[in-house]
């Protein structure tokens, strides 16, 4: 079995763990960077080794349509690609054609989208989608699901719910005949001295509806997946929302498996997931707020655009260890900024996903200390 | 007195030596990265760190638009300001004035401009560009001079070099009243227990006609500079006219005092300035490129946009020792460009400026040794 999580200590529910993939171990709780086409933007493969990532989100839809699916399974799967030589996850694609293409067309085979690229046509079904996911060679690869949108009504967030149910028992069984056919199946199974597959994950959806979520993950945990994940969330529901779904949805996933919530949150929130149970989580929040000059302290967020900061001589966040704050001033982050230096992208994006992965490293040391419940202000 | 200049080796024309400066010393021959707004575009001063840059070059009139000189005073001068703690050179914002900026007016006194990003009106000369040059704090300030257009006919061209004469005298004299109000001035003479100060370099123009570079280098040297440069180039002519008129004009200029030609030029041509006599150069070429997808290699220039490096597992260039050939595919490589992400412009940046940096380091060891003359190839 190339997949096994272990739980190292808990806090009423949270709990700190660590998975084990073909491409090394991930401590838990868990945020995972965001590197759509396979690189968190702006930053090298060195600097992700620096600040301690220990595991990678990629896109399947993006890589899907550049550079193409044979390409990257001819160059060894997405970690040799991108000289990346610890775990990577890959969505299913779910989410970004219903995000992001255009014309999608809905059968219960699967659905029918155009490229955000060039408007060229292309169907995604389970069966495509763990093809697409399985040449890609990504550590942890997840079920093709439908995406429920914001708002959906009963009815049709239980259709919804319905076809990824069947959709999951599809990506499931295709996973299982073909996993062999992972790039680097042969060469990690030699290695490791025993067969090495990807893990395929499951996904709940159900809209907003409390006993939808709750059929979706008895359905989901019936398949048999090594892990589960909360899709459907960060959708533009109220934030309110999200937390109801998660709590709700949590005690229902199996508790020796990794539990993850797909697309949250701010740093506050991610704090709270982990109370729930929540050992992973991703979000485009950290680099995609840094390229927006908007930066996470332990004050609170700032602007970096603002003018107060002009002759400031002080770091971002004087609490921050991070080698940004170690070398930079507000004054310096603010020029680059306003000059529209590619720079300023670079640095914003170390200093936020730092905060966020020291957020995540004190979490786990608190769960492990046995101090966690008490130290809602100290993380 | 802050700067010196030692010749250590000499290998016909060609000549390595070190200069010192209140913020250490620098090994030429020296090719300076630029910085325009006090950033080489996308890398870090960790990164600069790291591939050995000696000493960058900032563009005055860039700052003194944005942030402002009095700012960067304020903060300390431009090393502080960006976090570098080495040797920095600013031009006096002559070139930008005259190719960046609309409805220039030049007269005896100076010249008004308007602002390339704002259309604000402005005005240097002398004394206003000494003074910014002095603001800013660098080691290695220009002095003010008129960049005469090609083509430009001999009268004109013989007026544009008679003025930047006197606006060398006028750079001097203001120069020698103010230098002492460097922002780092006090801090660095207590360090250094000699009074420290920037130096100022002349500047040699005169069009494409050699007997007015020959009278601009005499009435240049006479004022009595640490340092001269040889500037006007770069400005559309042809490249046999820049290595004639750098030929003409490098043996008119002290043997004991550094020379540096501005704006130049391709790895090929950095070797043949080098063998002419040239100490210092700097070229937006190897970070320009590098945005362009254009890479330099030990083989030639290649364009990572090219399709045949799809599938590519080799590094940019198999004799290159620089982190991004250590770790990186062409084929990522190209990915990354063909989706305009950041670090497309990052990685490539990376490996021009080390390029540039690698001949130059090798280019020194083999006049040191003797070599250099006989190494047309190998450099």
């Amino acid at each position: 079995m190339s997949f096994s999580f272990q739980v190292e200590a808990t806090n009423g529910a949270a709990r700190a763990g660590r998975f084990f993939t073909s491409h090394g171990e991930v401590k838990t709780p868990v945020f995972m960077p965001v590197g759509t086409v396979a690189s968190v933007k702006g930053l090298s493969q060195e600097l992700l080794d620096q600040l301690g990532v220990e595991i990678l989100l990629n896109n399947t839809y993006h890589l899907y349509l550049r550079p193409g699916v044979e390409t990257v399974r001819q160059l060894g799967g997405v970690q040799k690609f991108m000289a990346w030589n610890k775990p990577i996850l890959t969505d299913s694609g779910g989410f970004q054609v219903f995000s992001l293409s255009e014309m999608r067309k809905l059968t219960e085979d699967g659905v029918q989208f155009r490229s955000h690229i060039d408007g060229s046509l292309h169907f995604f079904s389970p069966e495509t989608s763990l093809a697409a996911e399985i040449g890609l060679g990504a550590n942890i690869v997840m079920a093709f699901d439908e995406c429920t949108e914001f708002p959906a009504d009963y009815e049709r967030a239980r259709k919804s719910m319905e076809m990824t149910a069947r959709w999951a028992k599809r990506s499931k069984d295709y996973f299982e005949a073909h996993k062999r056919e992972v790039p680097w199946f042969e060469e990690k199974t030699r290695q490791h001295g025993s067969e090495q597959s990807q893990a395929l994950f499951g996904i709940v959806q159900g809209g907003m509806y409390p006993d939808l979520r709750r059929e979706s993950a008895e359905r989901t945990v019936e398949i048999g997946f090594p892990g589960h994940a909360i899709g459907g969330l960060s959708v533009g529901e109220p934030r309110e929302k999200t937390w109801e779904m998660v709590s709700a949805t949590i005690p229902l996933l199996p508790a020796d498996k990794p539990r993850y919530v797909m697309g949250v949150g701010t740093p506050e929130e991610i704090v709270e997931y982990v109370r729930l149970g929540v050992d992973m989580m991703d979000c485009v929040m950290p680099t995609r707020a840094a390229r927006h000059g908007l930066l996470f302290t332990s004050e609170g967020k700032l602007n970096i655009k603002n003018a107060r900061f002009a002759r400031d001589e002080g770091p971002i966040d004087p609490n921050c260890h991070c080698p940004v704050c170690a070398r930079y001033s507000r004054a310096y982050l603010r020029h680059l900024y306003s000059s529209q230096e590619i720079l300023a992208q670079v640095l914003n994006t170390v200093h936020n996903l730092s905060h966020y992965l020291d957020i995540m490293r004190r979490v786990r040391e608190t769960i492990i200390s046995g101090e966690f419940a008490g130290t809602r202000s100290a993380v």
